[in-house]
């Protein structure tokens, strides 16, 4: 009988440490749904690729995505591996997601959002 | 003196319960760094969503991303919280990804890939 070693999921080597998706998806601003773009994410997001890049960790990342949903609660960006969902508001809310949780591992308690489905 | 409970980032409630991010990066096929929507992608991930959403799981989704990096190994997709990135070439593939991996919770193993940064 021959036994075949298989990989679970945690056996995956990780790529990052953290990884943040951002929103970009851009609709006009009468639009019902809303969305994160006429929230005023882009300067938001910039921001954050910029002081992302800043800390000089390379295993910390962030991706532009379309839309995640929970378009009222815009500007929105999750961080993975945690599925920690955030709504900054300001520059110095993106740079305290930055310094505090991506790169120090703790929550930003007062950003969270937790979107309902 | 007056101490402060403060959540810890495990303490946040998760939203999803797998959250597939898939790259639709679009580059001319030319194009010396290709990209994913080159290498085919567009109708694997348009399964893919079409696969996820038969699953009747609402805590299983998938949204769309812009470049993730490692253009070479397109198409290439992550799942979180596992941080797991496939490969998948065919239909085949994705419906083994959703079958396994998404629902089952059992990783596909000749499909991963582990791109190094």
């Amino acid at each position: 009988m021959t036994e075949t070693a298989t990989l679970s999921l945690t056996d995956v080597p990780q790529v990052y440490k953290r990884h943040v998706f951002a929103c970009f998806q851009q609709r006009p601003p009468t639009h019902p749904r809303g969305s994160c773009g006429a929230a005023g994410a882009q300067p938001l997001w910039e921001r954050l690729g910029k002081q992302i890049e800043a800390t000089g960790q390379r295993d910390i990342v962030m991706t532009a995505t379309g839309c995640m949903g929970f378009c009222q609660a815009g500007p929105i960006m999750v961080v993975y591996p945690e599925g920690v969902w955030y709504q900054p508001r300001t520059p110095e809310d993106v740079d305290e997601i930055v310094t505090t949780h991506l790169v120090g591992g703790t929550l930003v308690e007062r950003l969270v959002i937790v979107p309902r489905i």
